[in-house]
């Protein structure tokens, strides 16, 4: 059906499926025979139970999540696990980050205040363009963890290849890439993702964690929804969960695995990626800012020869009805994310429009 | 329309207003225009932006929130909140909490953590069936502030007359009752409500605020997203926000502005509690738990002889389309949570459902 709707290159909230949208709207006065919408639920009633149990069995599929480890929605964003992950993980004081762009960053500032963070390595001497060779860092043998950011949503830059943490526990923020590609979760202490970006609305982040390092012995000031034991010893219920969002999540789940899972997803990611990827690279107006190894699929931040014809673009596409290309404000220029949810068609749809745009102010 | 809903006497996720149900889902493919469903768009976005503003200022003009107030919008629930608020306004290290049901207890284990907690006055004695004399406590000079949970959503007791803080800085949760009846904002430093129970789905509490009270001198350890001025300096968007809890609460607030505004709600929430602890008074198998004198208008527990009787009352109004009607299980019995968006006809239907059970049963 034609909805008038637009093609959404926001960096997060984002695009979500228009099938998943379609059901949510279907179930909105009663979910399936309830009697009621999902956001009135009871958290402890029979029908919630199955579908937060669903949603977490569906993703344990999807990513292969082995049974050693606990999935947790929790509310607060990011921006909480900035301070819960260093807070929980922290046994002997130590962790090392690898600085990579904006939201490492973050992540750094917010551990200062639980411990003592090195930062072994950093890109920041270009803009945060590239990601440091990590093969051989120098990490202290008391590391409790070693911290990445997967895919710096606002620098474009992704991880290809994982850090070489010599058998120390690896913590990644997936928070713009969850789901775009298989994971293999074995590799991870902790994996945690913002679900605002790649899968459901605002309002939950989920924390996948290896049970050993569920602790108890925690600082007793610690606030008891910080403490990752309270969560997975109450199946993410120890008080009301963000029941919607583990609903829309649940949903995103279930239409991946109807498509064909994350090789599926993944292979649809790249052939998407390269379809931008490949104009800039032949565009003379238009060029992207990340080396081509560690190109993000998700975020594809470029620029034109100036900040005044960056603008103009932004203008002319959200006229066009290709919305959210601005780059971040920290960074300036132009970026279009294209998640999971962005079709094909819609990258193909803004390049042929950017390249009229290149024709049209030669 | 007929949608077969049920009533739903949860207490939380409960019950929202149908009309605003359906506008939810007509705008979910692409609202008004935007090309986008709210749970996509960025929260930097324009259309967002004059969805955040509206939803403050419906509710400024709803409770008459007087300009040196802020309102934040902040997710985690009233749990993060029993921590933030101790940590964010214990200057001297002090405060007063009244205990009064399993909510403020809560509040009080948490609050420890962070400073000195004097319990002054408890209803602990009587299975919190009552709120205890607060016009004449012994309060500390250098008290940060005095707390009370005003409507215990489990043992379904209500503050009608605010405790006498003797100049001190009141703190009141009003989860269960916010906006069920107008408020006088001024006699409060900080309200809080998990929008949950009687304004939207859970995944946001609302905290509003007097200014002087948001502090910068606070302790380092604290986490960004616990911080007060975090959120008051950036709008409740120094992270991404729950958007789709604030559009779907400001559509509440302008229902209610609809229908009168909190005078008009208050009237009908007496009218409809009238009707249900008349009966409870009336009748000789159901007993309300309360003393009348502090009876909550929201939610109404009330026991049997038996738990077997209980429980089989819960299962026959399951059986008949008035759902979660078992009482917490800490406390047990039975509880009608009869929020705003109750309509009175469900009271009613319930009532007469009771009545006829009570029949049967003699």
């Amino acid at each position: 059906m034609n909805y008038d709707r637009v093609y959404n290159f926001s960096a997060g909230p984002a695009m979500m499926p228009e099938p998943v949208l379609e059901e949510i709207r279907d179930e909105m006065m009663n979910y399936r025979g309830s009697g009621m919408c999902v956001m009135e639920m009871s958290h402890r009633s029979a029908v919630f139970q199955k579908i937060v149990d669903e949603a977490e069995a569906d993703l344990r599929e999807l990513m292969g999540i082995p049974d050693n480890y606990k999935v947790l929605f929790i509310q607060g964003g990011a921006t909480l696990q900035f301070a819960a992950i260093p807070w929980n993980l922290m046994k002997n004081g130590k962790a090392v980050y690898i600085e990579t762009g904006a939201w490492s960053k973050k992540a750094i500032a917010e551990a200062k205040k639980y411990g003592e963070v090195i930062v072994a390595a950093s890109s920041k001497d270009k803009n945060y363009s590239y990601i440091p060779d990590c093969s051989d860092l120098d990490i202290p043998d008391d590391t409790d963890y070693v911290y990445i950011c997967e895919n710096e949503t606002i620098h474009g830059v992704t991880w290809q290849k994982l850090p070489n943490t010599k058998g120390h526990v690896l913590v990644s923020d997936q928070s713009s890439m969850f789901l775009s590609k298989p994971c293999n979760v074995k590799d991870y202490g902790l994996i945690y993702a913002g679900v605002q970006k790649n899968v459901g609305p605002a309002g939950m982040s989920i924390v996948i964690i290896r049970e050993d390092l569920i602790r108890e012995d925690l600082d007793p000031k610690m606030p008891i929804y910080m403490r990752y034991d309270t969560h997975a010893k109450n199946g993410s219920m120890y008080n009301t969960p963000n029941c919607w969002d583990i609903y829309c999540c649940g949903k995103v789940f279930k239409y991946l695995k109807s498509i064909g899972g994350l090789e599926e997803m993944q292979r649809r990611n790249i052939e998407k990626a390269k379809i931008l990827y490949d104009f800039l690279d032949s565009s003379k107006m238009f060029k992207g800012t990340v080396v081509p190894e560690v190109r993000s699929l998700m975020n594809v931040p470029f620029v034109t020869e100036s900040a005044e014809l960056d603008a103009e673009v932004v203008k002319a596409t959200k006229a066009a009805g290709y919305d959210n290309l601005k780059g971040h404000k920290s960074v300036g220029g132009l970026r279009a994310s294209i998640y999971n949810a962005m079709p094909k068609e819609g990258v193909e749809a803004l390049v042929e429009f950017l390249k009229k745009f290149e024709a049209e102010h030669k």
